[in-house]
């Protein structure tokens, strides 16, 4: 995936990692240096990655890592290359670790790099309201127009034509061209993804970013997370009614319709031509077909094929639906 | 209907809203010049109307206008003083001429005409906090308060007494007296109705307003959307809680009671004394009597007489409900 | 309970109460100064009480107060020393008393005692953005970041390593040390409690608060309303995902986490380590245990015991919502 606006700050010294980790190993590597953090099929020689459950077995014998954060039983199921940190918790750990490499993407703190737009470049090429704020690297097309109040903190690429309203708040966001974004919306923050730790739970990083394609618009009061180790994309042609939640990692198709007050949770995936009506919820880590149609209210809790229309809690086939509640 | 706010730009010649219908008809008539785009029903001999489905074949027979949006099989149903204009779809057509007549009433862009409330009439007569905006052609009356950050954008009428708090936006609103509208809420932007096109949907232009009676209350973070072609309106004593969204052309009646995170979809009708339980949802189009009462989580998609209690999804009887449920 | 942000206007002399309830009562007593009202159990001596329902009927007879604000019928109930002032709705009644000694608890219109933290102490101690507006009665610790465009309102207190994001309104809150609000919350505005009265609905007093204890998270487009009579409290590492609404005096315990668009609504009490999905909602006057799991989109309207996983609406066993959705 990219990741454009977090920095890595490796190649980090595997004693620094082996530190974090509180693990004490004797080994002659503890000078290497590595890269980054990777998954066990793209990392490379100078990376480190984790394995954290049986099922990625397979993937792990292959792995090109020369480090992996692992458990004493998976351990073995690692190639000669790879030597094994054995940790309690292998996503804990990997959280840790993404942060030494990618400080900046658990903190959401207010983006103090912000100024006023009057002393920017845009102030002659935006037309812009009362109190708008810019923040450091961002870039921002022609023709567009951003309302009063809105921030565009840090990390946004907006292109041209696009329609920004009052209100908003916008960081680590891709916007392509002719978007319309009404008011009171917060997009771009990390998502809710953290391990509950008893007394303090750990944010695991969020390096992903909002894309949002051409011709969107996104209704009032919504807020869109950010992707944590992917992105959260909002496809071409996409209209999203107001008070929506879109949480990180999901990926929503091209000329979709959705609803008021719709949620859809982490890392799900919506086809094409879809249309969800409003208050639909949708489960996370689901995949949802092309063409597919769910009543409004619906709770969508397993996967749905194409060109299919659902209603209900739990969502099924609108018809048994219709007429089981005759 | 009244809508108030929106300028008529007719009248216009009917040689420019064939060119945008891309209809090329030879008629001594491209010249005539046409008032305003209306109802089969209230058109007069100087309108153009639109006629898209059989059901409205009773009264197409019997419309005044002269010319007629419809299809190549409908057209036999209009009488002979109209002139049929036959084109593929006809809502879209009907939305392309509308905004011809109406321009302004499908930008919902920031308002570029507000300016500090400092720099207005209001400065002495109202009670304000920090950066408030007022827009053109806005009236408040006397005793108000308006809260900080809050933005009265063009087109809006506020009675006496009426508390608005903090960071909202209004705008096409007409609002009786001793209205409070708490903080974070949008209230008369457009609807979320357009036609779905591929790669690029329309908008149809949304000419009504809200219209909120008095002793409302509004609660933090509202949407309550404009009408397209009627009006969005909060009934006397109705009171909103937080969080709650309410479609274009809803109209709610008197003394009702909404609890948080209530979604009306488009174009329902809820009678008088109606309380609606918190998350409940409602479909559009749809007619809910007086005395009504709908328990939380409902999702109500049939009508309701009056006198009911339901919940449920789908709403049912609540004896039902329960018994079904026990 | 505590209830500190809301100065008690007591004593008041009891003929000023009798002339708001319109009770005309030939009694010595007239001139009894009144320290306060309180319910039947804590009122001592100089307070006044009320007593609206039968099964409050064992409290009644040992309560201390020297009145009550009662009907016809309970009023024989009574021990000797308490004088009965008989009214046709005691809740009514009391909420009108209520706000004779506590006028300010019912008045959430904007603050107008903010100014610019640059205009405050907090200028030198408190890293803060654009635009931030500081209250009446203000306490904020060391280590806070306040973001652009947010409102402490009056009667806040802020702990140590606070992080509150954008666009924010607090106020009558107390929050601990290490929590994270993000952005465009509402905390602390009054609940949605009122008696419904024909064209002219009275809200009762919310001399409650909102107390968020360490190491908390409030994600963005959370509305929180501090208690009517008791406070709205979040316990010690809850997290709250986006566009979550707590009503008036819930309760939720410590290590809890709630997920996007989640609605608990009035004095409904959640327990410690509580997971709750997506979009779910959950009745008022609940009590869920401790180490419950509610499924998303479920609609809880029975008590929850603890250890206990449900899902559906209205909520059951999940191995039963499983079974019948097959």
């Amino acid at each position: 995936m990219s990741h454009p606006f977090f920095k890595n700050h490796g190649p980090l010294k595997l004693s620094k990692i082996l530190n974090s980790l509180n693990i004490n190993i004797n080994d002659l590597k503890k000078d290497s240096e590595i890269d980054d953090i990777k998954d066990l099929l793209s990392s490379t020689e100078n990376d480190i990655t984790f394995f954290h459950s049986k099922k990625y077995k397979d993937v792990a014998k292959k792995t090109k890592a020369s480090f992996c954060i692992t458990t004493n039983i998976l351990k073995n199921e690692l190639p000669q290359n790879c030597l094994a940190l054995v940790v309690d918790n292998v996503l804990v750990s990997t959280a840790k670790i993404t942060s030494l490499f990618y400080p900046d993407s658990r903190n959401d703190n207010f983006d103090e790099t912000v100024s006023s737009i009057n002393h920017t470049n845009y102030k002659d090429k935006v037309s812009f309201g009362k109190n708008v704020l810019i923040g450091k690297n961002v870039s921002i097309g022609k023709n567009c127009k951003i309302g009063h109040n809105t921030i565009i903190e840090k990390n946004v690429i907006i292109g041209d034509n696009c329609s920004i309203g009052s209100n908003n708040i916008i960081r680590n966001t891709l916007m392509k061209n002719n978007i319309r974004v009404l008011d009171n919306c917060v997009i771009g923050k990390h998502g809710f993804g953290f391990f509950p730790i008893k007394n303090n739970n750990i944010r695991y990083p969020h390096i992903g970013v909002v894309l949002i394609e051409d011709n969107c618009e996104i209704g009032c009061g919504a807020t869109i997370d950010r992707g944590s180790m992917s992105n959260t994309i909002i496809g071409k042609n996409t209209y999203l009614d107001n008070q929506i939640h879109i949480a990180h990692n999901v990926k929503i198709g091209e000329n979709s319709i959705i609803a008021g007050q719709v949620g859809i949770a982490g890392s799900s995936i919506i086809g094409n031509n879809v249309k969800i009506g409003g208050q639909a919820g949708i489960s996370g880590h689901l995949s949802i077909g092309n063409n597919v149609e769910i009543g409004g209210g619906s709770g969508v809790i397993r996967n749905i094929p194409d060109n299919t229309k659902v209603m209900g809690y739990p969502a099924k086939n609108i018809r048994e639906f219709l007429r089981d509640n005759k």
